[in-house]
């Protein structure tokens, strides 16, 4: 049976690319890191998701790496609120929700795990489309990746393949929502808000996004929010 | 001040390469990692290099990262012992000491780090002469590493660059320690056994290319074996 990867955040988008990777008959190794998020909220979510999908092997994965706090994801910064769809994905600085190097560390862990139960591919929600801000969600930065996974452990150069796979690289939110909805994903089970309310803000960029996502489909996010 | 991120693991290579940064006027960083190695003799030998060589930050980093152990350097696989020089050199295989990933995963953690501390160099101890059955040693597999940082972060899109220096890799053991001979490193202090005992066993690979070194170098090793 093929084998997969998956960066499973607990937030919308992983959901999505991990069931994309069931539904092509993947048997899957789930990773979701716990990396001094400012709440829990998407780790329990990742893990909801997880069941929800029948994955085989569920890892969660605690990083302290000691980085300086330089993301308003970690530490006392607060996330930017209440800005429209259009201000969020017309922004040309890169969001202070990027956090260093993320998707580097994490995709180097993954490939670990991908070699060792002998994966072929590796999945991660990354898209390019919406709020593309962030320089390590964009189709360059994965080529580049894929290029290095090719030199850098004894399967690939042993002649075996591990492909990084963004099946959401070119789809905006309500195509990812819509794609999801195909793949059957209980949405109700993910979680995107920034703040780790008992119910989402409504008010951060991620559920701005979010929101107007699943209104561009004609029907309601069944999350719960503070604010409609 | 110009800033380096330097991987130190407490062997003899990153300690010649740690200094070689210090050397070159560089504010350090090291970042030592504690991933499961059967033994903690390396992480001290790193404290004591990181003092000799005043180091400014000395970070100790715990990563549990859930990898099946396949690598001899973890759980209870012994490493090879008793080869010659000549045979460790010449084996094509990649060794039973190979971790899944390790350089691809230090060096990404180092690059949140490099972001974040503003350093403009990232230094690590590999070498592609001897013992070169590393994958994630070679130059090449530095070269892909480099053109991944380089769109990688918002530090290096926005145009400051983050150079990986790999100041050893064209450079067998006993130039490398008349290397670190030329920048007062004290070899004492280093540790490169696979195993942990009391004195460095003599006949695992890493012992055996080391004292090799240090006699092609014309003296001994000033640390205590097992069997000299």
């Amino acid at each position: 049976m093929k084998k997969a990867v998956c960066l499973l955040s607990g937030g919308l988008d992983s959901a999505v690319a991990t069931a994309q990777a069931t539904k092509e008959g993947y048997e899957i190794t789930a990773l979701t890191f716990d990396y001094g998020q400012k709440h829990k909220k998407e780790i329990n979510a990742a893990a909801k998701i997880a069941s929800d999908l029948n994955i085989k092997e569920h890892k969660i994965i605690k990083l302290e790496l000691k980085i300086p706090h330089t993301t308003s994801l970690i530490g006392e910064n607060t996330p930017p609120q209440n800005r429209s769809p259009e201000e969020i994905n017309k922004q040309k600085k890169i969001p202070s929700t990027y956090v260093p190097a993320r998707n580097t560390i994490f995709l180097a862990i993954a490939l670990a795990h991908a070699e060792t139960t002998n994966s072929q591919a590796i999945y991660l929600g990354a898209h390019s489309i919406d709020y593309s801000g962030y320089p390590d969600c964009r189709p360059e930065y994965f080529k580049k990746y894929q290029q290095l996974i090719d030199i850098a452990t004894k399967k690939t150069t042993e002649g075996d393949e591990i492909k990084i796979k963004t099946p959401l690289i070119y789809l905006n939110k309500a195509q990812i929502i819509k794609k999801g909805f195909n793949l059957d994903v209980n949405y109700k089970h993910t979680w995107s808000c920034y703040l780790g309310g008992k119910k989402a803000c409504g008010r951060c960029d991620a559920c701005i996004l979010r929101k107007e996502g699943f209104k561009q489909n004609g029907c309601d996010d069944p999350l719960d929010y503070e604010t409609k």
